[in-house]
């Protein structure tokens, strides 16, 4: 019997690290996850991974042929398979990630940052099936950005290309882990509504079952279940990154001019309540030429783990090339 | 004798048109101009572009073997080959050029806008010679730009990419001949900068030349000029200007990542006056990850007629494709 072809996507995120075997057409096989353990170096969390690999191809067996392993990882740089600097893993300096994995095994491995592997995850398996230029945004504790023009990846000249969550909205802004002030990320991000809602609850009056909170208990989900229930501050907060993330897509529009743009992970599950403010002041704030042409759209990423999907995409991507 | 290979490159102004052919290695061998005639139609606009190519066709009579047309055109659709709704001629609607002077000449002829044009020239014979990665800025009436990413410019999905004239720098701010507020091009262009200085003049009590100046008398020469001489109103106003565009092409950095930034046109002919204040912003706004690695360099067209080298070069370059 003919073997199922396969690529290996992995999330490395500051927490866990989740791994699958995925097909050509985006479902996922097997799934396994282990603890990221940030205090770890590098070699023995490598050593670990591949651990946890070898269970997964035994468990698969005969089944499946493992053409590839698709990494996205945070600080990833895709031209030199490298991780630099994380500033959540105790990874020191730059590491060689994709060098150490193919030691292992003797097959392609890629590496991106999880925005871009998101992008190309949703051109493969989602939303952007078909498009030849669009742009991801996801959305978490983060703002991460993925552009796609022609059908490829945009990476630029270091590899770092796609940081739209700091593009600067006032350069007297809030401050951020960056180290300068204003970016979007500080605006529109799951930290950055909290900090709207904060902002709200200063200058206004109104009333909020959000008054009862501490800085430190908010949570992006208490605002949207909040403003479900029709609370003034927290449809506010909405409104207002709507509006400010709106106004820097208008801005990201002139520069490649994409089909569309994505919304993608946490905070952009409050669907609608994030959507709809959102589309409306990206349009008023359109260049004319691009007013009503271009598509925000939720992730079409719906089901499984939407980062593995993504991280395995980049690899069947490069088994296309 | 073996034929010189050239390609006709075409700039078409608001007022003048001139054209020329182009070798391979951008040594311009004839060139030629006519008014473009802003009140004419399209098609007799044509008519009169084709006697005067087949004019200089006759000049350089055997010497040269025509392998295409390149055209830079305001409001140029590449992909569509059209010039679509020029705000300064009387071309009414959409103008499929490229089909109109195919009926003319049997060779390939492209199209695009003058700013993309010059891109694709600093990309053949300028500044931007051998790099994958980078963006041209024509500051001129207007401010326009051309993206370049692998070694291709960046269209987008519908042809009108790379619009950065129209990146919004205060949602209240000045209005725009676009129709909305605040755009770059209020701020950074010959008219943005002569909008500064009337600002400069009213907010400070400083004695400047350029007081004794109307404003639609006012000139950019004339600010440069006065910045040479060390007139304090004229040197804040390009302090400012160089301010506002260091800001935004921080930005521009985080989506594409370029190696370098090239300032074209009439206003970045002010030299230091504009690159040093643009430079040392562009570096206080930028992302640490990209800090002290993006070039921002003056235009590497430096003899002839930069704009036929870039409705030429446009033309080369899909020849080699």
């Amino acid at each position: 019997m003919a073997k199922i072809e396969v690529t290996l996507g992995i999330d490395i995120g500051g927490t866990n690290t989740v791994l699958g075997f995925v097909t050509h057409s985006g479902s996922i096989l097997a799934e396994s996850s282990m603890t990221t353990n940030a205090a770890e170096p590098a070699d023995l969390y490598v050593a670990r991974l591949h651990v946890k690999i070898k269970e997964m191809l035994e468990k698969v067996g005969d089944t499946c042929e493992l053409k590839g392993i698709g990494i996205g990882a945070p600080n990833a740089n895709y031209y030199n398979g490298t991780v630099e600097f994380p500033p959540n893993l105790k990874w020191e300096g730059v590491t060689e990630l994709v060098k150490m994995i193919r030691q292992y095994y003797n097959v392609p491995v890629a590496i991106t940052n999880d925005a871009n592997a998101a992008a190309i995850g949703e051109m493969k398996f989602g939303a952007a099936k078909g498009m030849k230029h669009f742009i991801v945004i996801t959305l978490g504790t983060g703002l991460g950005s993925g552009i796609v023009v022609d059908g490829k990846m945009v990476y630029g000249h270091d590899g770092f290309a796609g940081e739209l969550g700091h593009v600067i909205v006032d350069v007297n802004g809030r401050i951020c882990g960056c180290g300068r002030r204003g970016c979007l990320e500080t605006y529109v991000s799951a930290g950055g509504i909290c900090r709207t809602v904060f902002e709200l609850l200063a200058e206004h009056k109104e009333e909020s079952e959000l008054r009862n909170v501490g800085f430190n208990q908010l949570t992006s989900k208490m605002i949207s279940d909040a403003a479900l229930r029709g609370d003034t501050i927290a449809l506010a907060a909405f409104e207002e990154t709507g509006r400010i993330l709106g106004l820097k897509l208008a801005d990201a529009v002139t520069h490649t001019s994409p089909e569309a743009i994505i919304l993608f992970g946490g905070l952009s599950a409050a669907g609608e309540l994030l959507l709809v403010p959102t589309q409306r002041y990206m349009e008023e704030y359109m260049l004319n030429i691009f007013k009503n042409k271009v598509k925000l759209l939720p992730s079409g990423l719906r089901e499984g783990n939407t980062a593995v999907l993504g991280a395995s995409a980049l690899m069947w991507n490069e088994l296309e090339v």
